[in-house]
């Protein structure tokens, strides 16, 4: 596996016009060389690969990484490249530059002058788009564990608990059932701040009345599902009816239409016409979803402005939401892997609108 | 508060010869302008702040900014930057060069090209390293709680568990002992693993002579604490039992010997030098400790080439450790805030060596 994938990575470089490229992201170190550890640069050239990391991943570097040459002597991963010898004179070499920050480019450039270094846009997240059935089955996985956390968690939640509480319940059960971690701390957003997309859980007390979004992600072996349900406590109203039901039918309308060819743009307008159409014009206030797999955010992205087009083997968010400032919020998010007659669910929890007690 | 952070982060950008500044780390937008959500740029000028975010953040900036104009209407925050037509041409401006992507950096230059932009580094860890009283205190309620949950904890373990277990009944005590997040997810490594000093739980049950080590965080209102201890399964060996002293002498020595006016590289190598003449060359393959606060690693840095002279409010680990490949390692780390008589324990848990059921 890892030898297909490094010639692709080779393959990519090549067609950029580069000598070689510089790996310095934690899903490239993973996806290329199944790197697990946090500190780690790997410069694959066309006919060798140089793992560098420092001493206190000795033993896990020879563990894991397969398919490049270790050196593990440097504590400053720069220095080691320039010292190390390996490259030679005017070679072109690509750099992750939305990884790298400013001053590490910098530092990169100034320790290593010898090399033409290129920016990279997106370029792992390019090469780690389409996943293969196993990489499917893993996202699977991970998306059935949040389906089944939440189906467990649901019927014990009640007024009175605070989100802090709800959060802390919900770690640990994903935990148990046999997640490696969560990728990213759960959104748990009651009452008027549901309508927070990203409210991180406060010691409110659940009341009579609220929405309640619960928001969360589940990784295994390196993979992260994300997932969204909205709950009410107590009877919802009218208007809370129609709000959720308005998010559902987006959340449907999506998943039913989407086809490998259409963009992501195409795919968000589809959703953002539908709940213009519902009367919601500025409600739905961020991207109907986002790519998945060894990053939470990757590619393709699925906003308004994204070009990217969607393709089997892509997998993603669906999640629309609609926000109403000091009212409550709204957000049904599933994952589907794209397939060639269109999207198959991964996260198959039901989509009704659940109440817990009041 | 707010207003008197601002001030010095004003004089802290004229001292640079610059006319203002652009902070952009979460860190920076929470410490000087009280938000904390993740989209978030504020431009600081000699007479004016504003804050820029885009509109899924408008209640929370409403609700949490203080002391700078807020605009909301752009989502791309560089292009609102340049569109909201407040930069006058020609103005010196500061940017974190360490928190800026590469790319982030070319967008800023590009979308913005009348200004002349200055990388900065390490500028917010640099404003607030020194800790006032509150600050002290809130970084102590953290620590309190990592101390308590050990306590509890280390009486509920025994062998058979995995680590897995063991960290998911620590992320559930953690959340409801009060911890808003914990910064970092927990390490939990028994056996050969407590080698590996930055090892991720797996499903390795806990056996019969086995080292575990628990390093894990707590956030409170953003702040971390960080904490580590080291408990043996089953009876110690006499050889385990001289590794753990050597470690808990150092980490006693470093707290009981640090004073203001030495340098983090200094307290490192009083540590290193101690360890070398107990016959330790190589095993102590990280630094002493790391600044805490709002960033999990801040300043100062207590590394082998640290020039950062410690100061009385200073907040930061102390963790030595030894790690023996294949056969097991041992971490001790406490956090603590400097006087001006030096240092005072944040994390007052028993460091004798406990023995969980074998």
């Amino acid at each position: 596996m890892t030898s297909e994938r490094l010639e692709r990575l080779r393959q990519a470089l090549t067609e950029r016009g580069l000598d070689g490229g510089l790996i310095r992201s934690g899903a490239g170190l993973r996806y290329f060389f199944g790197y697990t550890g946090s500190n780690g640069l790997a410069v694959v050239l066309r006919d060798r690969s140089v793992f560098f990391t420092d001493r206190r991943y000795e033993a896990q570097v020879a563990d894991e990484v397969s398919g490049a040459e270790i050196v593990t002597r440097y504590r400053n991963l720069f220095e080691g490249l320039e010292d190390s010898g390996i490259l030679a004179e005017g070679l072109k070499l690509g750099f992750e530059a939305d990884i790298l920050t400013y001053s590490q480019a910098q530092r990169l450039f100034e320790k290593v002058p010898r090399v033409h270094w290129e920016p990279l846009e997106a370029f792992v997240p390019s090469l780690t788009d389409v996943k293969t059935p196993e990489e499917v089955a893993t996202l699977e996985s991970a998306a059935r564990i949040c389906c089944q956390v939440f189906e467990e968690l649901r019927t014990r939640l009640h007024a009175g608990m605070t989100e802090r509480q709800v959060a802390a319940m919900l770690q640990y059960e994903l935990a148990v059932a046999g997640c490696e971690g969560q990728a990213f701390e759960p959104i748990v957003a009651s009452g008027p701040r549901s309508a927070l997309p990203h409210a991180q859980p406060t010691h409110r007390a659940l009341r009579d009345g609220d929405f309640l979004i619960l928001d969360f992600g589940c990784r295994i072996d390196g993979y992260t599902a994300d997932f969204t349900r909205t709950l009410c406590v107590g009877e919802p109203t009218q208007r809370q009816r129609e709000v959720y039901e308005a998010v559902r039918e987006a959340n449907e309308l999506a998943i039913r239409e989407v086809r490998p060819g259409m963009t992501g743009g195409e795919l968000d307008a589809l959703v953002r016409g539908f709940l213009r159409e519902k009367g919601f014009q500025e409600e739905f206030n961020h991207g109907l979803g986002h790519g998945l797999g060894l990053d939470v955010h990757g590619l393709p992205r699925v906003t308004k402005d994204s070009g990217d087009v969607l393709k089997p083997g892509h997998v993603f968010t669906v999640e629309p939401g609609l926000y109403l400032p000091g009212w409550g919020g709204v957000r049904i998010e599933d994952d589907v892997v794209l397939e060639q007659s269109g999207a198959r669910v991964l996260t198959p929890a039901p989509k009704e609108l659940f109440c817990v007690a009041a």
